[in-house]
């Protein structure tokens, strides 16, 4: 919400010297109490004053960026995700690197049969390993992969705003997007059906901002 | 702004079968004019709806989300920048990437005396030329560097949003902050001064959706 120059008044001065009464806010803006009516019934409504008879008008301590909070936690990962850049658990470091040049991507990840997740090859863990004195040839990157159950993952019904914690948090460029597949074992796997990166975050966080 | 589930209603008639009068609203909705007029004015207020005398109650065509587009407009890039890693213009590839290593970065700027902007190295330029059959102990940065005057940039002033616009365009990792500084010859330098990565604006989007 568009705040008007008068409401941005207002809550400077309940800001300043809240709790405050309507009739001295009125003073102060040298207004009619009926004139600041509208003005405080919208600030209330919106949550970002609170009111109570007797005592006056008082900061909510509700931001009024909760409303940014609250759509930046409404996008999920399904709606913003990439097709996910897949190496086979036999492949060796030489053919990742390259699938990574093809693809021009910076995340890999790594499955067995059905596309179930196995790791993930960042950019870092390639040049890390070219950098060395390895065959990358005959090296399988099994050997240099991050692995499971280490590898960090979001889902399609998950926020991107968790997702992007997750990134934050744990320090990668990307998450696999999975979905649990059960097994013939009786157990789980996760089978990769998407990628999410800071790119897709970055461009959500254009369009978000887009035509302001 | 948290709308009222009342007010989503309104929302949604309006959109439906507006412009449309508040008595009609009302009926819509059995609830009597005196009781809609708060949720009309917050909505009229807001933006979100417009009314006209004789026609009633139209979208306004403004979107609920403008005020999300304009917090995101208005993070410049000096409060979310990072440090700038640099390696001088004359060093070689092997101490870009142990730099690269212990500074943990996905972006390095290539400076010469004073700080001034020269080029940018990325973990895909490094890779690629790790990969090749190059000596890169004595392959010069220049030579495998994205050099001025191609290097996007931003500077402190900047919003957030118009950096992040130019990180998708032009589908780089970061930006080098710069500032411009006169040089003795009369023309203009770029002083690096910050670093601007998909981590800051991934990190922003995870402190503006906090505490939802």
């Amino acid at each position: 919400m568009k705040l008007s120059k008068r409401q941005e008044s207002i809550l400077e001065i309940v800001n300043n010297y809240g709790p405050i009464t309507g009739e001295r806010i009125a003073e102060m803006l040298s207004l009619t109490r009926a004139t600041l009516r509208p003005d405080l019934a919208i600030l209330t409504m919106s949550g970002l004053l609170d009111a109570r008879p007797r005592v006056g008008y008082f900061h909510s301590g509700k931001s009024r960026y909760r409303v940014v909070a609250e759509k930046l936690n409404s996008v999920l990962v399904d709606s913003v995700k990439s097709v996910p850049i897949v190496v086979n658990e036999k492949s060796f470091v030489y053919d990742a690197v390259v699938t990574m040049f093809i693809e021009d991507v910076g995340t890999l990840f790594v499955v067995r049969e059905g596309g179930l997740l196995e790791g993930v090859l960042s950019r870092k863990d390639l040049l890390k390993t070219t950098l060395g004195s390895h065959d990358i040839h005959n090296l399988p990157v099994k050997v240099v992969m991050t692995r499971m159950p280490n590898v960090v993952h979001t889902t399609p019904e998950e926020t991107v705003w968790l997702a992007a914690k997750k990134i934050i948090e744990h320090e990668v460029d990307a998450l696999p997007v999975v979905r649990k597949v059960p097994l013939e074992d009786g157990s789980e796997g996760l089978e990769v059906i998407g990628r999410l990166s800071k790119t897709n975050i970055t461009r959500l966080f254009v369009e978000l901002g887009e035509g302001y």
